[in-house]
């Protein structure tokens, strides 16, 4: 049904919407090219919130270089969209540059477009074709695929251990436990977050900027403290780079006046509070992703916690990707990774699924779905 | 210097060399083909202990074939050895049969052979190379170079845990934390052991048979269980598989008239007791492993113990080779790899290299080196 060539041009439209990774969120990152008489002239990727979509980089591209995209085969990575958001309808754009045909990698999961956009094209008589390459694109978007599904973002928890699973020495010293390479890997990931979530404890022990540094971005994450009594000092490193991005601090109750007046000194901090308490007083970690995923658009979100906290989201299925960095050394006893509950019967353990192993420098990178 | 042919051919040599893995212990694995006329007449590898040698059973080859090795090029992934042991020495066999040349991958680390076997082939005339992909046939003979150029055996350090690091759970149950693809290539590595290791504690616990089962082999290694106190029970599964291998049990101390009646009643099982302590009272561990290269011609120690005696061998600098095995689950609170001294400060950490990671079925192996 494809040719070599139709997988060749889907391939660098992939390499555009992968330009996209660190800058498009909420929206999907989404690459174009188009081709006409076997020749590349136009090509573009999903730039920042309220500016255009690939389709329409990529035939701005197109004209800016003299070229006509009457005719032509455009190749996307997603479902041209058919709604208003923040931008007008792609499809418009695309029928009125009367291309012969549209080929996309997959139908756009959200259900304000989830194949309409392709009745449009069509009806508008150009020959439209799906699921090229389908399962390269939803790669690129997890997390954004997941909020339109399920309504919950694509959670991803790294951990950096040492070979016998300690995250820290004893007396807390974590610093750094892998190398420069790894390092810098896990900032790539940062990167690709709407959110980068800790818990208290980490704040108060390790004082976490929470940002992006060891990669080029434009966009920096927001921040998401899990704290049950609000317990994060004013003068917590983070509060004091609010102007690089928002910190969410969310708690279980702000009924109590020391509460309120604990909220008050962060809110006066730029900080922004929000409570949502599970039966137990602490915060509702699934209510919490909920929330994150329908009412703030968050696509993906980076857990860099501590075991506690990796733990509690563990227990409660709230994981859906293990980013797990092992450094080349035993630590004996120290910090552990997660404090799931202590497994009883190996038969009921709960089995991840190792889809990558690679090396960064000394250190070796897994990275595991739920299975 | 070498020709691509050359290269083809010595390959062939040293995938030869690795039919002999479980074979050939303590003597080292060896390849050998024949080449005339740019076609193989003969090819060979090390067979058991007082059987010969590939270089032998190579020319045998040949001329069961009505080949005349006269004029050939003998491939040899070990320099043909030039003393009796117990068979004659190779290079007699090789001067007999008049080849062109000899193209040999590595010198005999054996300081009875050391170059002396080279230099009788090039005395009686014959075209001598050396060190053809020498890094290939060194990986094949890890323990064999280490016992003559150290006096020591090569050890590996076998775990498998989750991946927090835990071998069991806290009940003690470990049965099975990996798969069986895991779990096959583990004897696949027991099975090229001259002993397999283990402590007093996991005999006691686990009752293992400790032998090679998972794999095909003519040879079963030497079982050594580290026991200080000699409390190895009497029926363990282990001495009643003593027609298998010998079972060697290691004590601190045979003075006292009690270590002496155990020890019978062990020696009365099959087994075989030695006693060397340490000033701490326990077995010394470094001296047992000199004692197992130099007194015992054991090459490489496969090491599945539990996680003390896997922390002394640690602590005691006596591991070579970490085969970690992890599978794709957390445990929790459970049993550790390694009862290491705790890191203090992360500066002095002792550092391995990761050599390579594999996957297994669903679990992951990681192999490093002391680094």
């Amino acid at each position: 049904m494809y040719s070599d060539d139709d997988h060749q041009w889907m391939s660098q439209a992939l390499a555009q919407a992968k330009n996209a990774l660190y800058l498009s969120n909420p929206n999907p990152r989404v690459g174009c090219v188009i081709v006409k008489d076997g020749q590349l002239i136009g090509k573009g990727f999903t730039q920042q919130v309220g500016g255009p979509h690939a389709e329409i980089q990529a035939l701005a591209d197109a004209r800016a270089q003299g070229f006509d995209p009457a005719g032509s085969d455009i190749y996307v990575t997603l479902e041209p969209c058919n709604h208003t958001g923040k931008t007008p309808p792609c499809v418009n754009a695309l029928i009125a540059a009367q291309p012969a045909r549209v080929i996309v990698a997959m139908i756009d999961p959200n259900p304000l477009v989830a194949g309409k956009g392709l009745e449009r094209l069509k009806q508008a008589g150009i020959d439209v074709h799906c699921s090229l390459m389908e399962e390269d694109a939803e790669k690129l978007n997890p997390g954004f695929i997941s909020r339109m599904t399920r309504g919950l973002p694509w959670v991803r928890l790294k951990m950096a251990a040492s070979l016998d699973g300690k995250t820290a020495l004893s007396n807390g010293q974590s610093q750094w436990i892998t190398g420069p390479l790894a390092r810098a890997d896990g900032h790539h990931w940062r990167a690709q977050a709407c959110a980068i979530l800790s818990g208290v404890g980490t704040v108060k022990e390790d004082d976490p900027s929470l940002n992006v540094r060891e990669v080029q971005t434009q966009r920096q994450p927001w921040k998401i403290i899990v704290d049950s009594h609000l317990e994060t000092p004013p003068d917590a490193k983070l509060l004091k780079q609010i102007d690089q991005s928002g910190v969410l601090v969310v708690c279980a109750s702000l009924e109590s006046a020391e509460a309120q007046a604990r909220a008050r000194r962060l809110e006066s901090g730029g900080a922004e509070i929000i409570a949502m308490a599970n039966p137990n007083g602490k915060v509702d970690l699934p209510r919490l992703f909920s929330y994150l995923a329908q009412e703030r658009h968050m696509n993906e979100i980076h857990v860099e916690a501590g075991c506690k906290l990796n733990g509690s989201l563990l227990r409660e299925d709230c994981v859906d990707e293990l980013l797990l960095y092992y450094a080349p050394f035993f630590i004996g006893e120290g910090v552990g990774m997660a404090n799931v509950s202590p497994l009883v019967e190996l038969q009921h353990r709960q089995n991840w699924s190792i889809i990558e192993h690679t090396s960064f420098g000394p250190d070796l990178r897994v990275r595991l779905l739920k299975s």
